[in-house]
């Protein structure tokens, strides 16, 4: 391995040795050394390159494997027929689920970056969305529209059609984050969704809101649509934090 | 398990016992059900609450832990001591840095996903920067300042500058994603740096735009702050790649 295949934030010295393989992989993956469907050099050679046991090998081919970055092809042993992994979407937005969710990032920066990455998806969608895709966003709309809907299903519907936008984004790492964000919010609001207490003003406030991002984004006006996101997302938070903390209902002219 | 615990995009029948657990363990936490702290429930009685084997149990246990979301307290048996872990922003970044080198996803996708969250990063850092962390970007353009700079060396200093200004945001989240995103384009940005004809020309324009984004965020000009590093971002990316694609340089008027 040369100095030159090793990105900074990789150069500490690693607490174990089976992380000096973690590293050494992300390495070759980064300076594009090893792509999707390239093999692992085998166990033993991999060992002697990097100074490490072949059992720190294994525990890290294992690692990579729990994480989706390699498979190993059936019948082949330990790293040899180890092939390098294209991760699915799905493994990155679950990760980020769970990190926004574990990691207690305050909520006004989750909303923040919210805010950047819905703008983005509701301009190209805006640009790019086919009619089927705002089918999609549209049936979300009509389920939400039920006056008897129970809050968890709106919250569910509401996700949904935030998901749906960033789908027809047509923009698959802005759809993956954008989708990542807005379901790791689900709990938070479903949470203020469960405890406010003028819940039906702010639910037709909720479908107002989407009804007219849905409509921006149909006719193709994305300056409006990235206007109406924003404002509703900031909103739409204001107002659910205000009501719980509070335990009141400022009115329509605090919103 | 009740129905509401599991998130819809959980709720399809998952191909090995294993996922079941995997399943079960992400919806706890996103529900809240399961926090940092947490310990997961004894392996039998997780085997037996989610109709699996012990050795499903222990498969999901060993995946998680390898994906950091777990960790065993030492001398702890099985799935008991096994407590929920605060994802490192580590973790978050090196496979949202993966995901990205691995996905291929289009280059034009990533820039815009990348405008999106560092128009946020410098207006938050036009906004909240102290004079040690515009110091650390300061120090990134300084080093790019030598006219013997190698364009590897230039490449890691740009990208400690737009992470600098990322850590300067005072939003974690903002910096994780900021960070992993520029990160992963390390290596398309490298390559045409390392091919790239006009190389003197282009990296004037380089140091000339991190100067002026700096000197925004500095005297606290978010708006502008945002309106250079988009224009930055982007003119790059066209010069780089313009020029590399049709082996000629168009001059000033292209950018």
């Amino acid at each position: 391995m040369d100095a030159d295949s090793l990105q900074p934030s990789f150069a500490e010295p690693p607490g174990r040795a089976f992380e000096v393989v973690l590293a050494w992989v992300d390495a070759q993956i980064l300076s594009g050394d090893l792509a999707v469907g390239d093999q692992l050099p085998a166990e033993r050679e991999l060992a002697r390159l990097l100074n490490v046991s072949r059992a720190a090998v294994r525990e890290a081919v294992r690692t990579l494997q729990a994480q989706g970055v390699v498979r190993s092809s059936v019948g082949a042993g330990a790293a040899g027929g180890t092939t390098i992994n294209a991760l699915p979407s799905d493994a990155l937005t679950r990760l980020l689920r769970l990190h926004v969710a574990l990691a207690n990032f305050p909520h006004e920066d989750v909303i923040e970056v919210r805010v950047a990455l819905e703008r983005l998806s509701v301009r190209l969608a805006a640009q790019n969305a086919t009619p089927e895709q705002l089918d999609v966003s549209q049936k979300a709309i009509d389920v939400m529209a039920d006056p008897d809907i129970e809050r968890e299903a709106f919250n569910d519907a509401d996700t949904a059609f935030h998901v749906a936008l960033a789908a027809a984004a047509g923009n698959r790492l802005a759809m993956d984050t954008t989708a990542a964000i807005r379901e790791s919010m689900r709990l938070p609001i479903l949470d203020r969704f469960r405890h406010v207490h003028a819940w039906d003003d702010i639910v037709e406030d909720l479908r107002r809101d989407h009804e007219a991002i849905q409509a921006a984004v149909t006719r193709g006006d994305a300056e409006e649509a990235e206007r109406l996101v924003e404002t509703h997302i900031r909103s739409a938070w204001h107002a659910l934090s205000y009501d719980v903390s509070a335990g009141g209902w400022l009115g329509g002219s605090e919103r």
